[in-house]
């Protein structure tokens, strides 16, 4: 592997044109780290999506498996470059070895299951009506498959250096549906940005498919941001960030004369609510797993559970007791940038000053390092609660706020009231069924994904997993980032009527030379 | 069934607190019908939004088979007054009878599919992943189906007065989905509406579902429209009409604090290439068939061939002088509004005068009644038409824009150029299948249905149908208004982690219940 590169990565050439500079910061030490990287100019971003859109004509000439090998040869280069990657993602995050190395297993599972999911073929949903030439008026020969949109703008998370950036979900499920992606790095860690573009470029060329594929144009400017997402070739966008972020890009593909798909994944304060047995019978055991939850990753993921609803009692004085044992003995973690560490200790102190809101316990608060954050869970009435829609909000760090209900009546009622959420939670026991029932049906309308006796950071890749919820949590609730679903935002169905064999996709001919699943007339029929 | 109303139908009840009141225009006659409909208030909107929502919660508990009973019974009341819906129809949209009795046959056509689509169960694509509580760390127990998002705004389109207005297929989806309709009644048929809604209204009572699933509400202003879209309680929109007002709309949708899916259906030039060999051995039966689609309805189908694309020669002067036959043949028509005829005849003379373009044929040009569309074909030069972006866009009425070719790298110039379109057509023989090949790839990547030896106008209701086209065809190419898949435009999948077998919804139990397919692992099964 060449050594990092400062430069944009371009039809699979390392390339900068521009003047202005940036360097990453260790958070761990505040110390800016050597390299100077270059901030892409127009030009580059305008040369990027030029070859995308060719090399786009010609990947659709490539086979779902010659794509589906390009997936599993990107992991299989990701883990032979595995220690570099991650020795650079650790300077420029502060994240420990272990977690990056767990990101890096994920971020390959993703790519490999996408190849998996690409050679099963039932994604496709192909969908074949027969021509009824006797009916009158005669009814067509049918056929639908999806087709590719085009070339995505991916921008990196700052959150997952690995398994949401570069070579993340959203790359792995463009490239797996046809498209050719363009990532624009998160400016907190472009050396892992360029050290994984390096990686796709090289399995690209032994690949033998269009450099053009992928791109990686680095910068801190949020006008090449904009620039990219209203590029008239761009034609979607996967982002996961903060919602005030997310909103500025989503409102400029909306608004351009061709509007866009802008898949959002933003977050938010996913409420874990207990029911009265289980609170009652595992009081501590919840407090414990619940401040694992919380705490995991310093709270910097989107799943973060930042609500706690319960009916207020002895069982819940107990657990606040356990709380204010467990949270100040939770040791500063160093955050990801120091503007994340600075608005969360910013939005901490102004969620203490709302009406009747006060800390039921803190990590010994004024660390003097500005790139820390510390534990912390507030509590208020579910009363001043509901009056004040603030308390909603989510808060990125590892922060709290636990809704005390008069009755479990008050707690469907908080439920009715909140907005959209990409998780919501329920510890229940048995004899907790009745009082699940109804919050099972709200919540179902009102989160992406409901959890029973778990927690919600730690999300499972897998084929039935749904991570976007009902805005604010995420901007299209129908599609979700995680999972093998993922491929979905891409693509679009055509509809290919009365086309002789000889000119239908391999997909849709008559002999199904990819013995896959196929909907014909309406009956579902399943391939050996 | 009661008579007409002209007031609105909220939960179930005809009323009325606006005092501003319209009439329908007989449009073949330029006579007003006798009826004044009022037009619906900013209250009466809010409180068929209100009811919508409390309508929503309740439908949950209804199973799929009820929906499906629902869609039948409503099928079933508009048979039984089809005669009076007909006649009606007549008299407020100048189409013959004969159409309107065909477009009920597709209205009950389309309500009874999505009742066959609830009831096979196949479009939920249930996923289950089974929990792996030995790997480390354990996998949880994942399962996923869809949700409908919420009341549902529908637009009746003036070109289909029951296909695709009141209990048309936009209504007939949400529905099916679980999602509460308020239809905005198209202002040129507001008695067809009223009588449909009446049917709707009938079945709710009689199925015993809430009267709050259905509302119409009646009006002309476009503020009434867009405070329809914008409302809180609105979570998506169907619309049929112009790309003018569709992407108004679509503003909307997407500026709302709160955005939702706005499907619009906006129509567009559907190009018709002629490749040399179908030219050259059938060109009399492709002038007949071409000008039969062109004419059909006097044009007024989102899907009506508006540019026909061909090679200059011997054969396509043989067409030329055949079109030259046919065209001043056809009769005037009555177009479904003044406007509607007024616009045809601005936006054909504006492109009479565009650079390069003459007229080709036309039908007894100056008919003296401003409500007639008369049919006509003009030419162009490929090197002018590429020259010119607007010479693509979609004229509403029976004319076609003839582009002459040099050549055939020249043909698929003109196919690289093109936006999206709903459809694109290829006449071709097995000869001209090398000719084919390349304008097949072309033309996947910019329309919805691709159409080979067929006419666009006429599109099958069926599994595999795709309706929307890359924008400007339609808002969201990733949807279609046409066909079983429009279901899955109202919902959007919701994960349940770890819920014990007696909080899963039906669809979900370990026993499968609904005994429909579900994919397990990965592994897509079919029960028998």
């Amino acid at each position: 592997m060449r050594a990092l590169s400062p430069q944009q990565l371009i039809n699979g050439q390392w390339t900068s044109s521009g003047t202005e500079v940036f360097s990453a910061l260790n958070p761990a030490t505040h110390n800016p780290l050597p390299e100077s990287f270059f901030e892409a100019t127009e030009a580059e971003l305008n040369s990027a999506v030029a070859v995308a859109g060719e090399a786009f004509e010609i990947l659709q000439e490539y086979g779902y498996s010659e794509r589906a090998a390009l997936l599993d040869c990107i992991a299989d280069k990701l883990v032979a470059h595995q220690a570099v990657i991650v020795q650079r993602a650790m300077q420029e995050t502060g994240l420990p070895e272990g977690r990056l190395n767990g990101e890096m297993g994920r971020t390959c599972h993703q790519l490999r299951m996408f190849a998996s999911v690409l050679r099963a073929g039932d994604w496709l949903h192909l969908t074949l009506d027969s021509a009824l030439p006797e009916r009158q008026p005669p009814r067509p020969d049918i056929r639908l498959m999806p087709v590719p949109l085009g070339p995505v703008a991916v921008f990196g998370a700052s959150n997952f250096p690995l398994a949401f950036s570069t070579a993340g979900g959203d790359t792995a499920s463009a490239l797996a549906a046809g498209c050719p992606v363009i990532v624009k790095g998160h400016p907190a860690h472009p050396g892992t940005a360029a050290l994984v573009a390096e990686v796709i470029a090289e399995a690209l060329a032994e690949s033998e498919m269009p450099a053009g594929c992928f791109a990686l144009l680095q910068g801190r400017s949020p006008a090449l941001s904009q620039k990219l997402v209203a590029h008239p070739g761009i034609k979607a966008v996967g982002f996961t960030g903060s919602l005030k972020v997310g909103r500025i890009l989503f409102d400029i593909a909306c608004q351009r004369p061709e509007p866009i798909p802008f898949y959002g994944e933003l977050g938010s304060s996913n409420p874990v609510f207990l029911l009265s047995h289980a609170l009652g019978l595992r009081g501590e055991a919840i407090a414990q797993d619940f401040v694992a939850s919380l705490t995991l990753g310093c709270g910097q993921f989107c799943t973060n559970p930042g609500l706690l609803i319960a009916v207020k009692g002895e069982a819940l004085e107990q657990l606040k007791a356990q709380l204010q044992e467990l949270i100040p003995a939770q040791p500063w973690q160093t955050m990801l940038t120091p503007a994340i560490a600075a608005n969360y200790e910013q939005q901490l102190a102004s969620l203490k000053l709302q009406q009747g809101v006060e800390v039921l316990a803190e990590a010994r608060p004024g660390h003097p390092d500005q790139s820390h954050g510390h534990a912390c869970i507030l509590r208020t009435s579910a009363r001043d609660w509901l009056a004040n829609p603030h308390l909603e909000e989510e808060i990125f760090g590892p922060c709290s706020l636990l809704v005390e209900c008069d009755s479990h009546k008050q707690m469907l009622q908080v439920a009715r009231r909140l907005n959209g959420h990409l998780t919501a939670t329920l510890q229940g026991e048995t004899a907790d069924q009745q009082e699940a029932q109804p919050l099972v049906r709200i919540l179902m309308n009102r989160v992406g994904r409901l959890l029973y006796n778990g927690y919600p950071t730690g999300v499972e890749v897998c084929h039935g997993m749904q991570h976007g919820g009902p805005y604010p949590a995420a901007t299209d609730s129908r599609s979700t980032s995680v999972g093998a679903n993922a491929i979905q935002r891409f693509v679009r169905p055509v509809c290919l009527q009365n086309l002789p064999d000889g000119l239908l996709p391999v997909a849709l001919k008559a002999s199904n030379p990819l013995n896959t699943s196929r909907t014909v007339d309406g009956q579902l029929k399943v391939t050996d």
